[in-house]
């Protein structure tokens, strides 16, 4: 199989987070931070060591700034339930997965949250005027995914983090799509919270993820319940990780989380950068003029998801077809951002999305394009 | 070592649940639901799978009743704050862990939800005409602790059930000290919900867990985003599990738990009980005069957690003596459960609890009855 939906998970990881996965499972077997035992306290440190590791990774200024959820998903709800209150006004790009949609358009429902869009250039880049004209004395929140999932647009992180911290709003990165490929430096970008995979840049297991956290911002937790401290208290600590991270941890997922990022690093995002946005150049070379590519033009914001549709046919058929007869797999229909096909006028038709993972070849690429050569001329 | 901290996570894991957690994480590598390709589906049943014979070991009558969460902490908080709203009234018993009792003061201080507490009897049994005679009109949710998590206390869930039902309140039960020990039926007792831990009793890893709900019940999910179906719509489907499933979810572990269900239903609750009784009556023997022991004075309905204290001795004290010089892991403190230490006098000097698990002998237990003893004289 040629596995090309790492915008979903990376698949395979290297063979050293697949060990470490195992290592963890059988040696740090006791519920970290509920100790009165060694084995307990072994694996809070592990759990520490990779919450580390991701504070370096992202130049975070302190350890305990990160939280780990179970997905990016439940960062981004940490993040956004968390942070607003009624009557606050909060604005999202156009470009967003379901993850945040989803969750601001139930507040605008239920707790009478005002809701406003940033205005984007035609390849999705948002236009940071129209983003800081639209900040107001209630606006609390402003949540940005750097990359889209669906067509691989990437934001000017800085530019934008630069506007929030001016305005004085809180800025919520959805990092799903881009760390492990784009170096983000949350003090220098003014990010005030990142939410990220485990299990896709920084080629973890899946139940893995988290959310970076200012240190002085205190969220409402989404959950709260035992943290291993101040058990006497009907309130959770306020202070984090532990105020966000109630309940028994994934430890031996966290173990192997920290093992992929001393992955990347030994290999250097440069390197694995360049070797993505290789294999996405070798696509868009293979099928110019025989596919429609949606997104930006050129590869120089670009992050390592590219979209298209062959002709007029539905992009599930298409997908179905790699699957089945190419032994190809790559996603298909609407990548659950209904907002981003929309803005791309691809709400009916969906895309191919194709995500290239560090492990895949040019040589594959060029399967896929054959494939597509084929469906395209039967 | 010899591990005796069972119920804060079971350890050592069966070997084939070991493998299986490998070979999830190897073979099942690709975004369950996310599809469009066969990896993606595959994955997909995998889960399925999990989900059906959860139902089967707890008797729901729909797989799709069975809802996957990060830990109990997760479902309790998804039961709790998914089945009330401003004005309601709860009913928790005073053994309730963290996990419940953090949630309820949350509600009852930011939304004006009345709480209760039913009365219990000196050994910790829920005095059922209390809790009967509690239930008001707004009452809308009773929560128990199946198990105690530090005294042991197993209630009379069919006893409850028949009170709620007729009542026509919901009953959400945590389960996770007992799921793995006693038989539970949702549909017999009368459970509307259920949490329950994937990594104690059901021996599958960290970072597992669920929700059972009755298939008429719709809660308000814990959090939004991208569901893998109906992805235009800026809601969440209305139906289980996928309402409550948002994001990626953690496929080799969910995997490894479905193994962990066939070796206890292989090995058979009864004999699994029976080891554990026999654990339990071993120390209660050879401790007897020599500690206090706390909680219920027979077995019978006593699940496999017992608590006691040396003298006057912190327990915190006792737990690092038995660790560092017997290698002996137990758990001491207040057990995230300040409720229930509160309800046995146990609030200062808190408990040593050991909790056995399934590859626990008897040696083992002697050799901490010989530890204790010493640790007694010296």
């Amino acid at each position: 199989m040629i596995y090309l939906d790492n915008g979903a998970t990376s698949f395979p990881k290297p063979e050293e987070v697949y060990k470490a996965h195992d290592y963890g499972f059988r040696n740090y077997g006791a519920n970290p931070g509920r100790g009165g035992h060694s084995l307990a306290r072994e694996c809070a440190r592990v759990i520490y060591n990779t919450r580390e590791k991701i504070r370096e990774f992202i130049n975070a200024k302190n350890t305990r700034e990160i939280v780990f959820t179970s997905n990016t998903t439940e960062a981004l709800n940490q993040g956004i339930f968390g942070a607003v209150s009624e009557g606050d006004h909060i604005i999202i790009s156009k470009l967003e997965h379901n993850s945040v949609w989803r969750p601001v358009e139930w507040l605008r429902k239920n707790l009478r949250i005002e809701l406003d869009f940033c205005e984007h250039d035609k390849e999705g880049y948002i236009i940071l005027e129209d983003l800081e004209r639209k900040i107001k004395s209630n606006t609390k929140l402003v949540v940005i995914n750097h990359c889209s999932n669906v067509f691989g647009t990437m934001q000017n992180l800085s530019a934008i983090g630069e506007i929030t911290r001016r305005k004085g709003v809180l800025l919520l990165v959805d990092g799903a799509q881009s760390l492990g490929f784009e170096e983000i430096d949350v003090q220098k970008m003014g990010i005030d919270m990142l939410a990220f995979a485990g299990h896709k840049g920084l080629l973890g297991p899946m139940g893995t993820g988290g959310l970076y956290i200012r240190e002085d911002i205190l969220l409402k937790p989404l959950k709260t319940g035992g943290t291993g401290s101040k058990s006497e208290s009907p309130e959770v600590p306020a202070i984090g990780p532990e105020r966000y991270e109630s309940g028994t941890m994934n430890t031996a997922g966290i173990y192997a989380l920290g093992v992929g990022i001393d992955f990347i690093k030994e290999q250097g995002l440069r390197k694995i950068k360049a070797h993505k946005i290789a294999l996405i150049n070798r696509l868009i070379d293979g099928l110019e003029g025989i596919v429609t590519f949606y997104g930006p033009q050129t590869l120089e914001n670009k992050g390592p998801v590219i979209s298209f549709n062959v002709g007029e046919m539905a992009s599930t058929e298409v997908a179905f077809i790699l699957d089945t007869v190419y032994n190809i797999a790559v996603r298909a229909g609407l990548h659950c951002s209904p907002l981003a096909h929309k803005f791309f006028g691809t709400l009916e038709q969906g895309t191919i999305r194709v995500t290239p993972g560090i492990f895949n070849t040019l040589e594959e690429i060029d399967v896929l394009i054959n494939a597509i050569k084929e469906i395209r001329e039967s």
